[in-house]
Parts: C-alpha cells; sequence; structure tokens
C-alpha cells in the first residue's frame, strides 16, 4: 500500500519509521504547509511537497495519514482531505469525537472515500480494551490510569508562565491506587488519589521561583486538583535527563460473575512506552492497511477502531493468523 | 437473542449465569446427555431436554453454545450442530485450530449458519492481544505466561497415580521471569525458567508419600521439565482451601520502534479471574451476539474473534460507544 504524510513533526515522523517496519508499505510522499525545501525526511527518494498541491496525488497514494493537532488541525484538515484520499487521523479530544465523527462520516460518503478516526493508543488501544472488557463483564468498574509519561498540554501551561524558560510536566499514576484496583477493591477514587505530577522547570535568570512553584501548583483545570512536584533545574539537565517523550497507563476492568456475583475477576492492560507519537504511529500504520483493504471491498464513510475485525490490521493470512497466534 | 446451551458441566452453568448478567440475552433451551430430570439447573422455567431432540429447537435458538470437551467432544459436536443453528464453542486444542476449523466453516457453508469456535480467554482474549500487538509492533518478542490457576488436565494426571485420592494443580508464572520481560530485557526462557508447579494431593491411606511425589515430579510432558513442589494435604484441607477454579495469566510484546530501532515498548495484557469457566463463559456470550448479528447480515461460515469487529461483541450503539468508550 502506498501512504502519504501530512505534517511532519514528531507524530510524521514516526509514520515514516513505522513504515520502514512494516514491509506491505510504502511511504509515497510527504506533504507539508513549510517551505518543502526545509523539511529534511529520512526515507531516501520520496518527494516532499507543499500541501497546496495534494489534490494533484488524488490516484497515486492508497491512504493519507493526517499528522495534525486535535485542537485547530484535525477537525478542518480530515474531512477536507477526505474528499481526495482515504485518511486516517489520530483524534484525541475525547468530547468532540461524535462530531468529528459526523463531519468526517458526511464527506467520505459523498467521496466515496474511507476514512478512520482516533487512531492511536487513547483513544485507541485504549478504547479496545475497554470495549472489550465491558462486553465481557458487563456488572463492573472501569480504570483508566495514565503515564508515567510526559504530558504534552501540562508541559505547554508551563512554558507559558512568566520567567519560565523551559518545562516538561510528567503525569505519574499513584502506585498505592493501582495495587487497589489490581488486587479488586473497587476504590471509589477522586483525581488527586489517581494521579501526581511532577515538572522540571528551567526558570530565567533572576526569575522568582517562589512564585513559579505557586503558579504551577495552583494553575485551574491543570494543577490545582493534583499533588504537584515542581525541580527547578539547568538548561542542559532538562537536555539530557528529559529530552524523551514516554508515555504509557493502564486500562483495568473490575468486574464479577456467577449466579451471585460470587467470582471477582480483574483485566488489566498496560502500556510502557518509550516515545509516544512513535507508538502513535505504529497503531496508525497498522488501520491504514485494514482502512485500504476494507476501501477496495467498498465500504466507505468514517470508521473507529471499534469497526475494524482484528484480522483486518495484518498482514497474515486467515490461515497463518489461526495456525500461529489463535 | 434465545441461546441454548448443549451441555450443563461447569461451562454450561456459567454460560447460565452470563446470560442474566446480558438483558439482551434468554436462556432458551438446555441440552444435556444425561437423563433430563437428574438435571437440575438455575434458570426457573428453561426446559432441560435431551440432545437426541436438538434438531427440533432448530428455529426457536438464534446461536447454540457447544460445552463440550476440545479433546473428543467439539471435533464430532460443532461440525455436527452447526447444520441445524448458528453455533458457538471454546475449542482449546490450539495445535488442531486448523482442522476443526476447515470442518466447521465446511458445515457452516453448506448449511447458511455461521459459527465461531475458540471463543474464551486463551485462545480467545489472549489470541486477540497477540495479534493487536504483534500489528503493531512488527519487530518484537512475544511471551504469554498462564497463572496463578488450576490446570485440569495437570490435576488429572496426578489422580491417575496410584495412591492418589484427589488432587489439585497450580500453574504459577515465575515472578522474576515477568519481570525481566515487563523491563524490556527480552530474556530468552526455559519451560522450567517461565513457570513452577504446585500440587496438592490427597493420598490413600497407607500410601508412600515418596513414590507418590516422585512419579509426580518425574511424569513426562506434564510435569518433568517444571520444578514442582507437592504439598500432601487432608481431603477437608482439599475442599477448604482448593475448591476453586481460578486461573489468569500475561501476554506480553515486546517490539522496537524508530529509524534505528532506538524506542522500546511494552503491551501487556493480564486476567486475574476467579472462575475460569465463568469467565470463558462471559466471553462466549459477548461473541454469540456478534454472530447472532452477522448471521442477520446474511454472513455464514466459520468466524474466529480474529474475524469479529469489537463493536459487534457490545450492546450499545455505534454513537454510544465512540461518546463513552473511545
Amino acid at each position: 500500500m502506498k501512504l502519504g504524510i501530512l505534517g511532519y513533526g514528531n507524530l510524521g515522523r514516526g509514520v515514516e519509521c513505522a513504515i520502514k517496519q512494516n514491509p506491505d508499505a510504502e511511504l509515497a510522499c510527504v506533504f507539508t504547509r513549510r517551505d518543502p525545501s526545509s523539511v529534511k525526511i529520512l526515507t531516501p527518494g520520496v518527494p516532499v511537497v507543499n500541501v497546496s498541491e495534494v489534490a494533484a496525488y488524488k490516484d497515486k497514494i492508497d491512504v493519507l495519514i493526517i499528522c495534525g493537532g486535535s485542537a485547530t488541525d484535525l477537525p478542518e484538515m480530515t474531512p477536507e482531505y477526505v474528499k481526495y484520499f482515504n485518511v486516517i487521523d489520530s483524534f484525541d479530544t475525547h468530547a468532540k469525537i461524535p462530531t468529528h465523527f459526523a463531519n468526517v462520516d458526511r464527506a467520505a460518503k459523498e467521496n466515496g472515500h474511507t476514512a478512520l478516526i482516533s487512531a492511536g493508543w487513547d483513544p485507541g488501544m485504549f478504547s479496545l480494551n475497554r470495549l472489550y472488557a465491558n462486553c465481557i463483564l458487563p456488572e463492573g468498574k472501569d480504570y483508566t490510569f495514565w503515564g508515567k509519561g510526559v504530558s504534552q498540554g501540562h508541559s505547554d501551561a508551563i512554558r507559558r508562565i512568566d520567567g519560565v524558560k523551559d518545562g516538561k510536566q510528567y503525569t505519574i499514576p499513584v502506585e498505592s491506587a493501582l495495587s487497589a484496583v489490581r488486587n479488586g477493591e473497587n476504590p471509589e477514587l477522586t483525581t488527586r488519589q489517581k494521579h501526581v505530577r511532577e515538572c522540571f522547570v528551567v526558570a530565567e535568570e533572576g526569575a522568582d521561583l517562589a512564585r513559579i512553584e505557586r503558579e504551577i501548583k495552583t494553575m485551574p483545570n491543570y494543577f490545582d486538583e493534583y499533588d504537584t512536584t515542581v525541580h527547578f533545574i539547568t538548561e542542559e539537565e532538562l537536555k539530557r535527563d528529559h529530552a524523551g517523550i514516554p508515555h504509557g497507563g493502564f486500562v483495568f476492568r473490575s468486574g464479577v460473575t456467577g449466579w451471585n456475583k460470587e467470582n471477582k475477576h480483574i483485566i488489566e492492560y498496560s502500556l510502557k512506552l518509550d516515545s509516544n507519537p512513535e507508538f502513535t504511529s505504529s497503531v496508525i500504520v497498522a488501520y491504514a492497511r485494514a482502512i485500504n483493504r476494507l476501501h477496495k471491498e467498498g465500504v466507505t464513510g468514517c470508521k473507529t477502531v471499534f469497526d475494524i475485525a482484528p484480522a483486518y490490521l495484518s498482514p497474515l493470512s486467515g490461515e497463518e493468523m489461526r495456525a500461529h497466534l489463535l
């Protein structure tokens, strides 16, 4: 399958790396909003083209992978580019998924294309695990924990504070909460009891550190409901020790079965990821395979991970899968 | 949906309990090879019928759940009863799945029915997790651990030893092996390094305990490749402390991404089950919902968990799933 990448940031570069690991996938083109001559990609011989020319590639790409941000890019881009291509995105604003789905579904059907939104790990693999576990154990409780990992939104929030030069924020699940869930105790957990936040901050010279720390810890929506630790470090330390973009987390379902609900069951799914964008990209490329196949079968419209039979993700035949993975 | 149960042992009773937890499912009939008057079920008002009369229920049941053993029952039963019904089984002899699939697929297609084989947790949810994780991380290593839980086959093997009155065997993953995998060390593990076996044995009065212990520990295929512990206990202790049928386990994929494979990722799925047959039954009932729907859409033939889009397992609408679970 020939894949296109639209947007060459961390996610776009991750998709490029994932394509290299999938022998049935080929990178056809990278589209950028920047001056194409300023964008250096890793794969030799692949054109980098300005996004204004994307329509000319209409018949040269099986699936276009849209690597934009969820806040402003994807709500515009995915319904627009599905007019020309089968598309896939990693839209992750949970509350706005129904609207985004409706917009993409309408445009996809009008143009005979196939789309998949919200691929990745949350939404994505975590959603799948919530769905499977809810279907198997209809009577139970769900828990999702995130981390340990870097939250881009919280890191950005720190960097907007006056006197902050740079910073990074880690979301960390509270170990005792994880254990209580894992032991089947079905705890009721407040926001504060589920996660702590740890910040590494590079301050401007002469900045008031006490004020910065106070502003972080009391920031509404971002930090005020959490126990937050703030460490002031040097720019060199930030570069040396906090350059990565790790993430991960845990999805639990704790449920009961039996005539009198006498038996407990715990389903746990967890991810420990060195690179959040590269893992997301790897999920996207697997789902691009599915979208390409569904389109060839004549399926159009918008899909999510819930609608895709797992076999569509694999390069293996049904026989191979049944013999080796079932 | 109206469901039938064929075979009323631990699994059949588990299915009956699972049906009670799913408001869209109804138990229509239980079929037994025994004298129906000797079989007492839990659900009031549901007929228990001899299996010889099953064909008369052809149009009264949406999906027949076949609760037989994998060794001799299911290879005969599933291809036979799919002539009359949509069926689902939990066939778990991994090596014989391709043959069983082919037999059921042929009979299902010839009779316009829909079947799903090998529902449960392994094969079943563990297989799904192996497939998803392999598609996302094509370069990596798989690990499956079982336990802590009761192995029926190993417990039976103990009970066949001369001088053994009763016994139960637990399969237990080796904690240090789990940790090594979880830490991304990609260890090469021998059979002995992955699991230990613990046996609780009630001996006949006057039996030679040293000989029994030796016979267990050196039993080929079952115990000789494992570190095995044998505890002799009383019949009362066995009844009091080992009456349950717990099980569970862990599926890992440890893989790499990045242009130079520089980033590691660990995907872990685990189950901790108080009742192995009740959890298996809960998986089966969710897949019965999918098979019923696929049949109504005109799909025939044999399927596995790999072929079923997750949304088919849920009583929720697409809108509800996207709004609450994605």
